[in-house]
C-alpha cells in the first residue's frame, strides 16, 4: 500500500476493508436508504453512487437518497435517469433531475437543511442501511474526517446500520482540523450549543464511528465537481449597490457598525455576486456565517474584508479551486466547517444577529417569496437553508431580478404561486430597481414600498391597476381573489405576463 | 395612605407619584408611541387606555399601539372605535378592531411574537415614548413585578421614555415571584440562553427600570377580563382524541414516551379542548411550555397529569379565576410566567423538543396553512407566536374543523388564500375526520392523506376531482391555477364552496 494512502488511512484494521466502488455498490439492495455525503456540489460520494448507477443496467432496484444538499459529478442526473431513486431529500440542483421530479417519476421532500438531522436522529425518516460519506483521511481509531462538506454526514454516520467511506486522496489534505463536528443529542438531554462567536468552536475535527458497521473503504481521485456560478453582470452588480446603501442606512440609523453583523448568504450567482459587491465597500472586520462558502467569501478573505468564515461546505468555480486548495492551509485560522444542523440552527442564527441573504424566485407586493417553485407546480431547486436563516436571523433579505425572460416574466406578482416565506419572515426586498424596507409595515405599506421601488416600470401601472382595485375591496391585505393568479396564467397562455392594455408601455422601458 | 397600597407600593419614592389615570393619560401627545403590557387578555393596563379613549371625546390625536398580544376590558374596541390608532401591533383578537383594519381605518402589522422584543431592543420600530404597564407590585427599589401577564412589558420598560405603572391592587399578590424576567440583550453580545427545562429560571422575579423614567402611578382595581373560550363539544373531543391516537403511535414507534415532550397550545377553543382531552389519557408527568396558559393547563396541574407549566400570561375563565385566583400560591412550585420573548424562542423551543398545538383557519391539500386571513383579505386575529412555535418545534401539529358555516366552507382548500405556515413547516394535521402525518412526505403523498384523513366527506369528492386534473399537468405542487381559489370564490359568489355537481351529496352526508 503506498505511504500516500497509509498517510491517510491510518487504521490498519481499515486498510483491510479497501474494496473497488463496484463491490461496495453491490451490497445496497432494492429498497434501502442511503444516507450521502455531500453539499452544493462539495465533498460527495462520487464513486459508490455511479457504481450503483452503472448497476441499474441490467437490474431494477430503487432506493431512498438522503443528502446534504445538492451532489455534484452529475450523480443526481445520472440516478435519475436511471430511474433507480424512490425519494430524494432534501435539496437538489440538477435539470435531469428536477425534470423527473416534475413529471412525477420521483419523490421529492423538500426539507429545510437543518431538519433532516432531527429527523433522521428522531427515527422519524425511514432508517439509513448505508452511510456513503466522503472523507480525507480516517484516524488511526477509525474516525472519519470529512472532506469539503460536512452536511448531514455525521448524523448519518451516527445512525447508518453500515458505512462506506470513499476515502478522497485527490481532496487537500489540509481540510483536517478545518471541521467542527457537534452533535446536538436527543430532544430533552440538550445544552444549550455553547457557540456565541462565528470563530468558536464546540466540537471535535473528526467523527466518531462504530469501527464494525464500517463495512468498505473505497478509494477516490477526482475533485468535486466545480460550482457552477456565473460572475456578476451589470444588474447583479446594482443589486449589489442597493444592498450595500441599506446597510449603509442602517449604519447611520445607529442599528449596525461597519462591521455589520455575521453574513449568510445562500447559493447561486445573485448571492454571490452581492458578496462580491461588499468587495469595495468601506465595511471592514467582516464574519460570514453561512452554508456554502462560495468565490466570494475567499475573495473577501484575501482582502481582509471579512475575517472569518464559518460554513458548511466549501464550493469553488474550477478557477478559484486552482487557487484556494493549494494554499488551503493558510485559511486555518480564518475558516471552519459545521454540520448543516448548526450552520442552520435556529439557536446560532438568533444568537448570533445574522443578515441573511438568499435568492427569490419571485415575492409579491406583500413581500411573501417563493423561493422553489415556477407557476407554482415545477419544482427548481428547493428551499434549502433559506428557511432556517430567514425565520431566525436579525434581517432578512430576499434578492431578485426584478422580471425575467426579457420582462415577458415579472419577479414581483400580485400573488405568489407558492410560498416559502411569508411576510412574517421577509425584511428587505432588492431588485436592480431598488430595495424596499418592509420592517414593522402593514400589509398596504408593504405593498406601495414594494411597487414602487422594486417592481420594473414596464409593470409598475399593471400592478398599479391591481392593487387599487383590491383596495377597493378592503381587507388587511387586499387582493382580487380571481385575479390573483392572472400574471401567472396570462404568461402561461400569452408567453408575457405583461396585459394588452398595459404594453404599450414595454417599448418605451425596455 | 392605606396599608394595602403601601405593601404593594413599597417605594417611598413612587409613592409620592400616584396620580389619576386621566392625568397620566393627558401627558400622552399626538404621534406618540405607547408600549402596553397585556397579553392575550391578561395583565393589561385598564386605567390609562381608557382614560385616552376618554380625550377622544373632544380631541383628534393618534397613537402606535404596541402590546404583547391582544388586550382585555374591550381596550382594543374602544381604541379602534375612538380612531385613535394609527398602527398597531403584534396580535389583536377584537371585532371592532378587526373590523377598522379590514376597512383601512388602522394600520395593523402582524408579526411573530418573538420577534417584537428583537425589533424594540434593535431600535427598528418608532421609539417608545411611553410604557404603561400593569404591576401588582412595586419594591423598595422601585423595581417592577409584573401581573398576570408578561408579554413585552420588560423591553418596553427598558426602552420607553416614559413609564406609567398601572398599581392593580385587584390582581393576587401571589403572582409576585411567579415571573421570570430574562433580558436577552443585544444582538452580537449574547451568551446561550441557560433554560435547559419547562421548570428552570435563568432571570429575575421582577423588572428593573430607570426610577426617573416613571412619571407616574396609578391605582386600579379591576380583575383581568375573562377568557372568551367555549367549553369543549363533541367535535373538539374527538379532534383532542385523534390527537391523543397520533402521540400513542409515536410511543409506540419509540419516539415518544408516556411523559410526552413539553406541550405549546395556542389560545382558543379549540387548542383548550384538545389539552382538556389530557385528562383522561394514559400520558403522565406532563410538562407545559406554552404562551397562554388556559383553563385546562389548570385542570392538568390539579389532576397532576401536567407537573410544570410555563407560560407568558396566565388567562383564565371567570369560573377558573374565582378558583384558582385565591390559592394561587398553590401552584407557586408549578408554574412561571417568562417574557414573550422566551416563551416563544426559538432557541428554547428546539432545544426542548417541543409538541406545538396550533389552530388553523384553513389548510391546503399541500400542508400549508392559513392562521389570519378569512378569505385571503380580511386579517382575522394575527399568527401570534404560532410561527414561532411550528418553525422550530419537535411536532408541529396544526387542528382544524374540516368544515364551518354547517359545510358550506371547507377548511381544507386546494390553495389557502393566505399562507402563514408553509408545507415545510406542518408536521401532522387534524381534523375531527382524523390526523395525517405529513412528516418525510412529498407534496402528493401529502395531498393524498389529507384528502383520506382529513377532509370532510362532502368535499372529498370535489377534491379528489381538482387534484386528479392537476395531477394531468404534473409538476412537484400539482395545481390547476386558474382554479386553485375557485372554492373561496365559490363561496363568495353562491355562499358555499360546494359545486353543483358534487352538492348531491351533500344531503347523504350532512
Amino acid at each position: 500500500m503506498n505511504s500516500h494512502i497509509t498517510k491517510q488511512l491510518r487504521s490498519k484494521e481499515l486498510q483491510k476493508k479497501i474494496v473497488s466502488a463496484g463491490e461496495a455498490a453491490s451490497w445496497i439492495k432494492d429498497g434501502m436508504t442511503l444516507g450521502l455525503s455531500g453539499f452544493t456540489r462539495a465533498g460527495d460520494a462520487k464513486a459508490v453512487p455511479l457504481a450503483l448507477v452503472d448497476r441499474a443496467k441490467d437490474e431494477n432496484f430503487k432506493v431512498n437518497v438522503y443528502t446534504g444538499a445538492s451532489l455534484g459529478s452529475d450523480i443526481d442526473k445520472l440516478m435519475a435517469e436511471a430511474g433507480i431513486i424512490h425519494k430524494r431529500l432534501p435539496f437538489q440542483a440538477d435539470a435531469s433531475m428536477r425534470k423527473k421530479i416534475n413529471e412525477g417519476e420521483l419523490l421529492f421532500t423538500d426539507q429545510h437543511l437543518s431538519h433532516v438531522a432531527e429527523m433522521v436522529r428522531s427515527d422519524v425518516l425511514n432508517p439509513i442501511d448505508f452511510a456513503i460519506i466522503e472523507a480525507v483521511a480516517i484516524t488511526e481509531e477509525g474516525d472519519i474526517i470529512p472532506s469539503t462538506s460536512v452536511g448531514n454526514s455525521a448524523i448519518f454516520l451516527e445512525k447508518a446500520e453500515n458505512i462506506i467511506i470513499e476515502l478522497n486522496l485527490a481532496q487537500p489534505a489540509a481540510l483536517e482540523g478545518m471541521h467542527d463536528i457537534y452533535e446536538a443529542g436527543e430532544y430533552g438531554k440538550r445544552l444549550p450549543i455553547a457557540l456565541t462567536s462565528v470563530d468558536g468552536r464546540i466540537g471535535t475535527n473528526k467523527v466518531k464511528v462504530e469501527l464494525d458497521k464500517i463495512k468498505g473503504i473505497v478509494l477516490t481521485h477526482d475533485l468535486d465537481s466545480p460550482s457552477t456560478i456565473v460572475p456578476p453582470d451589470e444588474e447583479t452588480a446594482i443589486m449589489a449597490n442597493h444592498l450595500i446603501e441599506f446597510l449603509r442606512e442602517e449604519i447611520k440609523a445607529g442599528r449596525l457598525t461597519k462591521e455589520l453583523a455575521p453574513l449568510q448568504s445562500g447559493i447561486g450567482s445573485v448571492a454571490n455576486a452581492v458578496l462580491h459587491g461588499l468587495l469595495d465597500s468601506e465595511f471592514e472586520n467582516l464574519e460570514v456565517y453561512s452554508e456554502v462558502l462560495q468565490d466570494a467569501v475567499f475573495d473577501l478573505l484575501d482582502s481582509d474584508k471579512v475575517r472569518f468564515a464559518s460554513g458548511c461546505s466549501i464550493t469553488l468555480s474550477q478557477e478559484k479551486m486552482k487557487t484556494v486548495f493549494p494554499k488551503l492551509d493558510q485559511y486555518k485560522d480564518k475558516l471552519v466547517l459545521r454540520p448543516q444542523e448548526i450552520s442552520n440552527h435556529p439557536e446560532i442564527i438568533r444568537r448570533l444577529g445574522l443578515i441573511s441573504i438568499n435568492t427569490a424566485i419571485e415575492a409579491d407586493i406583500y413581500g411573501n417569496v417563493n423561493s422553489t417553485h415556477v407557476c407554482g407546480t415545477k419544482m427548481m431547486n428547493g428551499i434549502g437553508g433559506s428557511g432556517d436563516f430567514a425565520r431566525n436571523s436579525r434581517l432578512a433579505i430576499f434578492v431578485t431580478k426584478s422580471v425575467a425572460k426579457h420582462g415577458d416574466i415579472s419577479s414581483i406578482v400580485p400573488f405568489i404561486s407558492h410560498v416559502d416565506h411569508t411576510e412574517h419572515d421577509v425584511d428587505v426586498l432588492v431588485t436592480e430597481q431598488g430595495y424596499a424596507d418592509l420592517r414593522g409595515l402593514a400589509p398596504v405599506e408593504r405593498a406601495r414600498l414594494i411597487i414602487q421601488n422594486c417592481m420594473h416600470p414596464l409593470y409598475k401601472e399593471q400592478m398599479t391597476a391591481y392593487f387599487e382595485e383590491a383596495l377597493k375591496r378592503g381587507g388587511q391585505t387586499p387582493h382580487v381573489l380571481e385575479k390573483a393568479f392572472s400574471w401567472h396564467l396570462n404568461y402561461a397562455e400569452t408567453g408575457t405576463m405583461l396585459e394588452p392594455e398595459f404594453s404599450a408601455v414595454k417599448q418605451h422601458n425596455m
